[in-house]
């Protein structure tokens, strides 16, 4: 583990060098922070971890929530019922395109995009007394190993200036994949990608994943293990949107990003890395933060294919 | 005018034969209607109106409204306004397409698909005490020269179903083509959408735009002529939406149809024809009215370019 | 007439500001040209003719040519064999789309652009011992009244360099558009393109449609009544490429334009008018050109809905 | 090994019901065989080899033959110049989608559809006096572990027959991705598609690149290790096309189809797995073998997410 250390600074300097990029605009309030921020962690499936930076930062999850409700879903409801109403298909669109369902079955193309993730928050019920927004935060606790909190500032601005994700709710709604609860099905997706997290919960939760669905750290089994293969199968193909041919070709690993500049990758048997560093590229990813996976990846063989 | 009875006459012949086509179905109030109906009617510039069929028979204007309220907003604000928000390009889309803006300005095509009417709707407002919803009530009865009220049933129908209208106000909020008031616009939307006319009045409406704007049985100046102008350029080339070329092609006179299967032509200083007849085909045009329109054009030599 | 020098005069001063734009590149031998030169003229109904600037210099017709060999095919095939492979709704495409065509149809959507006038080069037919080339060169010079011939050195640039226009032919013959004589089809395309005339022969082709098919100097009949309205519908429709809304809407006459800078314009049982300007903008359209036939169309009145 | 016969009889079994799909029908001489025909081999790396079915069937590569021309080029040029040329994401288009490439770029979007493959047959070059067909056939023996040849019949069906890949490479020319050697670099992509095998052979060849690039059979090192990462890497993600998600999401092993019914899967560090049976679907895989790729992978665990 010392050796992680040593990579990590490593590669700390390397990214020091990278200052393009610009802070995500449209949700006003995730422009209030520390453009310079750099943090990375490991977490094994041992349980072992490792980080680096400015790892107690706090940052909103935004889009690295998605494949963690996907399962959430696939839990609750079953592969053959998710996947009536949402696909499993890259779209070919940038994080930003407008609004795209599949032409056909005008279903959303994967639940790594916006409408494919807002028709999961749409499946989430209240169970067993316990709200559903409840029940997602409890969610990312048990991921995360600790007890975690949405930021209501970033929510509230979230919600307020959404209108395009407010725009292709309605349009699932005009399509049957949700039903009448859109404001509701809204509020728990700004809600979860609202969740305050620092870069070693993110790991922990990657890690939860490599680790077949049991949490590392506190040994509790969060999804079942054919879950977990469909959620990293979908992270693989469609996690990095209209560059998924890229990072697969390059890095290799499956990841997710999201537009606070969180980003994490799964190894699957060994390990979950996460980074996180605000400045984003066109596609919406952490510009250091890939950089960062991509080196780790190589110094490590991490790629699948290799 | 003895001619034209005996025109409308075999024209109700021929068109007796026609029974495809379906009832709207996406608005379920449109769908209470007997199928079966015809009418047609002209009014002259000079203010004679020749009618035929069921023409007390109401219906809602539906999309046959919009370049009527454009032309209010062309009124208000001034064509430099109004298309710096909307364009003036067809769109090549169907009327159902989900939600189509210029790619590069994010704005509208053209003020004849639902986001340009909808973005016009926005730029209608209070004046002098008269809130704009009456303000357009006012209009279409100017427009027909007798006093119109709105269809309840219809607006209500339309204003609970109209999830892919809600979703493209989200969508213009989204890009700054309209502001915070999208429920209120959508308002104005549905309720100039709802208006009840007959076939008479309808052609009173057109007939002021053959008359350079000025309604024929009133002598009521509505529009200025160089708005007329750009009314009737607009319908020309986008108003059949998908099937504009066709119609250009075919008939030769601008001309706009609404899925309640009332459409409208204009002969530019001779008069206004309307017909109404309920089934409508996938571009969403009557098609007993497409057939009449096309027969009557024909007969009497109304193509622009003969 | 003397009018008319004078509004000629006042356009070319107010065009001499326009510097923007650039010589077409694709055809190498495009652009060897004068890139100042601006030509104007007026051909009457009655066969009077009032010209302006470099109205000596030749330049080749390219997409002007096209609603004429469209009008040919029409009075050798018939409208229905015509468009039972060529649709009549503008593309909403830039002139130098790819290869756009119809989705169900797998046909071009219009006659106006590429794929639509390569196959109709592809009917033109031999006949009566005359070659298809001598054909289409003979039915220039009796719209021009005097003998034309193409010039040979863009032929066979143009030739070498289609790439384009090569691959549009392939994917024609590819979904049986058009048959195996795929290389003669193009060469005639490139030869009608090839035509070598001034700006007072482009407006007398454009005064012969409107003067209903009979060419105003030599009182020839070169098309039947019925396919002139045919010609100058899809030119409306059509002729701009993507921005025939806004050239419709802005200028209202039915319009083509060239790559060579050339453009004309048909006032029906008016006049043709034609310009000459070799720097065009993203739409393929002569700048000054634009300018030019926009003015005067606004001095003279001659909008269609006017 | 006696277990994979025993697996293979069932999947033969459970894929005798599978009675749907269509021979290619735009090559027409692969029209021309028995489509019950089901073959399934396994090679593993440590050269074990067991079929079963129609073992001994020749069928022609079609796209099958694409993974092994682009590592051709990759060993040829290096990463940097293939992909200055080629991009590396998926598509989301139809194996018989018209003609797309970037839009930025004008590149192909990847090298496992026909463009990229086009511009891939591009860059192999003639070498120590060895013409480039004859290299690309020494490399499919190679690969084979036997001498294999070209099916002249297909070869000149598909040369006759291919307006569609002519556009491909005349637009492939305009936008300068590939040079003046069109119909060489066709003959050539005609040529690789046209080699015969049997499914044993293309297990081998799945089996060359499970083994880091040599062939298990013969030893020989076909490929360096660091460009079998990149050939596997880009089937993952468009080797199915535009069901690529779904085969990665069901099955998750990187695989290759042909349109003349081949289908091969690579587990790395394990085997080659190869189906033949010549009825297709929609996105021109193999019914059957898609089904016998599926089930064995699943009896055999092979996901490499699982």
């Amino acid at each position: 583990m010392s050796d992680l250390k040593k990579i990590f600074e490593e590669i700390g300097q390397l990214v020091q060098s990278i200052r393009d990029g610009a802070l995500a605009s449209y949700i006003p309030e995730l422009a209030n922070v520390n453009p310079q921020q750099f943090a990375m962690a490991v977490v094994t499936v041992d349980g072992e971890c490792v980080s680096f930076g400015d790892d107690q930062s706090l940052f909103t999850l935004q889009s690295t929530s998605k494949p963690f409700t996907y399962g959430l879903a696939l839990e609750e409801h079953g592969e053959a019922f998710v996947h009536s109403r949402i696909g499993v298909e890259p779209s070919g669109e940038a994080f930003n395109s407008i609004i795209e369902l599949e032409k056909k079955t005008h279903r959303p193309f994967n639940p790594m995009i916006n409408s494919g993730a807002i028709a999961v928050a749409n499946m989430i019920q209240d169970k067993a007394n316990i709200q559903r927004e409840q029940r997602v935060l409890n969610l990312f606790s048990e991921l995360a190993g600790r007890k975690l909190d949405y930021n209501r500032e970033v929510f509230s601005s979230e919600k307020k200036t959404a209108h395009r994700n407010r725009a292709i709710a309605h349009l699932l709604r005009h399509f049957e994949v949700i039903g009448d609860d859109i404001e509701e099905s809204l509020d728990l997706y700004f809600k979860q990608c609202s969740i305050n997290a620092n870069v070693k919960d993110l790991a922990a939760m990657a890690a939860t994943l490599a680790n077949s669905g049991v949490q590392p750290l506190t040994q509790k089994r969060i999804y079942k293990e054919e879950n977990i293969t469909r959620m990293i199968s979908l992270m693989f193909t469609c996690g990095m949107y209209d560059s998924a041919g890229t990072w697969a070709y390059t890095v290799g690993i499956p990841a997710k990003s999201g537009v606070s500049g969180a980003l994490f990758g799964v190894v699957p048997g060994k390990m979950g890395i996460a980074c996180f560093s605000p400045l984003i590229d066109g596609h919406g990813h952490s510009l250091r933060g890939v950089c960062a996976i991509r080196e780790f990846a190589k110094k490590m063989g991490l790629n699948i294919f290799k």
